[in-house]
């Protein structure tokens, strides 16, 4: 067994142990990945305010250093650890286990996992959760699903955020779709803004019941081969 | 040596390689390094087409998959040769090696490589460049440096990208400027827009002679050590 599958089998043991412990407890892990600066924290920070009340949500935030995600995660209001990499490019299903022992979420609680900001390594490594978010925002370009397979392969949600910006950027959310179909040909696909607030309701629906993708789950150990 | 150590040392040794076979031809290298979508692409279509006629330039593309990248080079009008990393975050020196094999730049000549879109991985090979230039986007926020600290610490230049949406989105240029500088004192940090053309002289004015950051080199090995 070559070194690197040797680490994605220990890695997925692992993320098999951290999603029966979530099960058990009845929380909803969703990981969220996207680029640097796409606006994961932004969409967490104003999730939390506007479901303040309604429901227990919890975070853990991956970032290279800093604890500066956890502390705005923590000032919007909810509970926050801070997972630092260091030179690691994801977060990874070890580095999780020991988060949720840090952070203890609530039973029947909402678990975001902000995996660090990059399109190509988180995509690789299953950490246990139930649904994978891609964000993306429109000032990125449409061409992107083709430049990231990997990540938009493994989406369960593509979230196209900062549609605010759409008249002063070059983006065209229909080509976006059919490059991220041409993938995932039934992949959802919810345009928002973090920023007005436009669609963030079907944000909030979608986050009662996060479906996993049709044609992803379970994940196969062909898929996987093929990933490398 | 751990397996990491290994393959840095390996990867640095043809590094050196790529760089005495460049400057023995007197080709000016640019690594240019970003997140997905902060407009490495856009600006060297533009840089191609204002330089036309004054300077031979050719283009190594890294990306995952396509050759969107080098399709778009070239019809700006220079050579191109595409490399896909598959899995991969980054560049590599041998990768760099086969790219100027295939692609031949002219003596003299600039080139430029392209490399993944990644604010992690790249930071931490080096592939031969003389110079190593990050691109970020105004709409990725102001606290990048901070987060990424590796790779803005290894930059020799900090483009600051489309600043024709700074009207639009919550940057602010002066706490950018003191997170990168805090990371690097003397940082040349070069705010512009491809889009409007604002500032572009000052570019096309770097890259006449594209200075080394003072801090940065010759890279110890101490340095390396403390990037792991």
């Amino acid at each position: 067994m070559a070194i690197g599958e040797a680490i994605l089998a220990k890695n997925d043991h692992l993320a098999e142990h951290n999603r029966q412990w979530l099960a058990a407890r009845d929380i909803t892990a969703v990981n969220l990945m996207s680029s640097p600066g796409a606006g994961k924290t932004s969409l967490l920070e104003r999730t939390i305010i506007d479901l303040r009340g309604s429901r227990s949500i919890s975070v853990i935030e991956g970032d290279q250093e800093t604890r500066l995600d956890a502390e705005r995660i923590q000032r919007a209001g909810a509970r926050a650890v801070q997972v630092n990499t260091g030179a690691g490019c994801h977060l990874d299903a070890p580095m999780v286990q020991r988060a949720l022992n840090a952070l203890e979420p609530d039973p029947g609680s909402l678990l975001f996992i902000e995996n660090v900001g990059n399109l190509v390594c988180p995509a690789l490594f299953d950490i246990g959760e139930q649904a994978k978010v891609v964000i993306i925002s429109v000032t990125e370009g449409d061409d992107k699903p083709l430049k990231y397979p990997h990540m938009f392969s493994a989406a369960d949600l593509i979230v196209v955020n900062k549609t605010d910006l759409l008249p002063y950027v070059d983006f065209d959310l229909e080509a976006f779709t059919a490059h991220a179909r041409s993938l995932q040909p039934g992949v959802l696909i919810l345009p928002l803004s973090v920023r007005s607030g436009a669609e963030l309701d079907s944000w909030y629906r979608w986050l009662r019941h996060p479906a996993i993708s049709a044609e992803r789950r379970p994940k196969s150990e062909p898929e996987l081969a093929k990933a490398k």
